[in-house]
């Protein structure tokens, strides 16, 4: 698996310098653009990786994952309530759908549904920010994740389309905390820094039926965890997630920070990165590897 | 296997009588509501089933990854140019985001995207229709299988819909035969009449890696074969595609004519049919069938 | 008059070269772009002229205010059942808003509520092009008026669009004639050739409470006249109605031949011509001419 | 005059009863929904009054022409670099449109408009919600016009819809001050009370070419006043601009709070107030009245 992993990073690497590091965010522009690595995480607890699996990067919408599985381990079914399950077909910080669907966002993935999760969240911590990434460090095994309090800020002063949307939301009854407050804890977990070792790590319980190995926790039931993969599968790729269905055929998560997650269940959990990325906003050497290994070992679940 | 699938019609039967068949077509409103029948197809070509398996119902738009398969088969990778393999997060048949999307369909599954792969089939075959109706023998090994004309005509008679969407796409150069010869060829493939064990038997090559059991013949590679079932789980049920993928977890496809094919990869393929339809334009109970078959066995790809 | 014609002529000719000829149907990019008229009806039956101003021309949209008074004239307030009278917001031929105002037209300049006006004059006159062509003859006095069967033909084959829009229509029920047909009558209205004297003398009639001086006959009441100026000023330019009422403050009607007519209440009709058209698709010349006149003889209503 | 306008109010006091006092922001609901006020300023000075003119009421959208005034005043043209003046189509607080045109509103009578125009003034005045008062008691002449708190609390309180609108706005760099800052001197705006006689002199110099009689002072250019009264023409009653011009044929503006006002370039201005509104949102009486009084002294510009 060593050698495959390095194999992999060898073919897609001549695509760096083809994609385009985000900068909407002034921090997140600062990211060196010429780094790639991929990391895999085995049921048996065995890790592979490759490049720079070890290097800390902003996971971003990657934390929507974290959020959903928070808010379905403490609310389960309810909190289908305030939102849905289906596929956007829209960009992921568009206010459109949300106008005619009258403030309801279609899933936890795009950027309306993870503020809505948020301010589920909110109601329910004492310090959501504190919660989230106490949560992640036990997932991933690794006590040192923290916040870059650096892009958090940064986040926070870009705020206007998020703030946007929440407000809009608000104005149809389906946000019940105050908004500043919510976008501070969310851009906090938006800016959780992880490397492909601790990702892939904090994904493996999806892979497992919703065991964690390491930790030794059921995070959630094998009909939970099969729900979030089947939520990953048809909207964990922004507006790409049915491309990201056709080349690769597994459950994922991408963030703007250039890291994409995906789950083999019963196998393991994977996960890459890579900063620059398409036109969609997920990473571009990271969707070519993920490719590449799901064809190599026959990993599509379809 | 029998005695399960007899089980889960008796759980789901309730259900008939809280639908509603589909009228907007008046052919296809005189369909008899109380029906129900689902059969199960293993790879080494067993067939289950129980209920009404055996009756012949309008397949509708499950035709329409017969068209799909058909394109892939002549033209491959090509037909990407014509449209997406994106979710659409929109109702089947609207025309607001092809007209944003400047004519291009977002995927084969909504009618717009249909009537694209029509269009690539028109300039293909000579007769179309007929074509389709022998593609559809060959796969389900059942040379009865038939276009009713009745349904076809209805169709056409009631055709606007589509007519606009036909032409809205021509105005974008994204339509390049007549439209009145695609939508009859079009109004055909949906009519044809096929029971639960016709429609198992016709999509088992999906899970058994493109290869057609009873008729020898390798119809896709394995490639093709999960790409074709990607876009299934993505984009196969209207706009519930995510709820079939949260609540059965399986790639499929369903018309209103109350029928729903679901493709277990390497192990079966399966269509459940009852006649009335949920809000979202697929089977009530159906979708409850599938859900129950999908949890005691096991089958959620993810 | 004449010479202040002249004058705003020779100011407003060095934009010639900076528009561009309609062109997307084929017969109407042939016109030399080069051309100028203008032509000032008074009520007392005076016309003033200068440039291109007997040089007949396409209506194009123009004639959509023909088919409006048509339909007032034999069926009055009911036609608003079928249609608004509100602007629309949108470009004059989006299906977007027709979709989600379920098949209803914002109002009868834009192509949408122009075929529904088709519609309903379909079902009243036995031969609607040649009724069109006759009431446009008695309106302008010119019994020479006719249709350019050519540029009809050449935009019935690239109907696509405004065929998109009919059927969409007639799927919320709300088109009762063959699509074909009424196309072909709707083509035939926008085909007729008239000179700028011609449209200024036909249009009298606007400036004048609905009589028509030169033919002695009261074409609308003083009331329906208002109203249809009314509905000139809010919708009569595309999607640049809101500038031209406020650079030039008269009710008025464009078309992509580069003719616009304006009416001045109680004073006089004018049309001026010039084939460049601006971004909105009205004529960019005209446009500044009407301004000119507008302001150095005070005629803004406003 | 005066027995006409008490004759026109005793023929539309019937109305009371079939429309809704505004109740999205509480304190407005309280309005007792029985009342009807009617008064017409002459370019003299004469000033002809019915039923409860005297009344002050919350002026509301009535205050964005009070703010596009000033804007023009210290800006000029300029201001629409910022914004657009055609007619939206839409609901007077969606963002659907905005967001396709990147955060440009299309008119200053549209919430996101007036929001841009109160941004502009706000980098103007230190003061901007004095200054507004200040205004208007000039162009009133009633220095007792003054802002209602407990409103302006109350919709400040409700703010999400025109939070969202003002933020999305921000997110395409077309919004430059503090969001919060802005909507409290949005809101001191709508909340200032002025009755009919108030608001028909407030508006009487956009009836005389921009100069008001009483104050002595030139408020507009000519120009200026008749490109306001084309704006009012075009986008003075939300999603019923076009129905206004057709039924009464005048620039005007309405409110939430019951009010309408309208101007007869070179004769008078005229406000009517009634707080229950139609389904567009305008005064069900006051529209009926206008209309009225429009007929019987022949006053559209049409």
């Amino acid at each position: 698996m060593h050698a495959l992993l390095s194999e992999i990073l060898d073919e897609v690497r001549p695509l760096i310098g083809q994609g385009k590091v985000a900068d909407y965010i002034p921090a997140l522009g600062e990211v060196p653009a010429a780094q790639l690595g991929i990391a895999v995480y085995g049921l048996d607890g065995e890790v592979f990786s490759a490049g720079d699996a070890q290097t800390p990067f902003s996971v971003q919408s990657i934390s929507k994952v974290f959020s959903l599985v928070q808010a379905i381990e403490h609310s389960g079914e309810s909190i289908w309530q305030r939102l849905g399950h289906e596929p956007s077909g829209q960009p992921f910080n568009s206010l459109v759908q949300l106008e005619f669907e009258r403030g309801r966002p279609r899933n936890p993935f795009i950027n309306a549904g993870a503020l809505v999760i948020c301010d589920i969240n909110q109601s329910r911590f004492a310090a959501p920010a504190l919660s989230m990434r106490d949560f992640v460090r036990r997932l991933s095994g690794n006590r040192e994740v923290a916040v870059d309090l650096h892009v958090a800020e940064s986040e926070y002063r870009h705020r206007a389309r998020n703030a946007a949307m929440a407000y809009l939301m608000q104005a149809f009854g389906n946000f019940h905390n105050d908004v500043e407050a919510v976008l501070r804890s969310y851009f906090s977990h938006c800016a959780l820094r992880m490397s492909c070792v601790d990702l892939a790590r904090a994904f493996s319980f999806l892979a497992n039926d919703g065991f964690c190995t390491h930790s030794g926790a059921q995070i959630l039931s094998e009909r939970q965890t099969q729900q979030v993969n089947s939520i990953m599968a048809t909207s964990g790729l922004y507006d790409e997630a049915g491309n990201f269905a056709y080349r690769v055929g597994l459950p994922g998560k991408s963030g703007v920070g250039g890291g994409i997650v995906a789950v083999v269940p019963g196998r393991f959990s994977v996960c890459v990165w890579s900063p620059e990325l398409n036109a969609a906003g997920n990473s571009l050497a990271g969707m070519a590897a993920l490719e590449l290994l799901s064809q190599r070992i026959g990993a599509s679940v379809f």
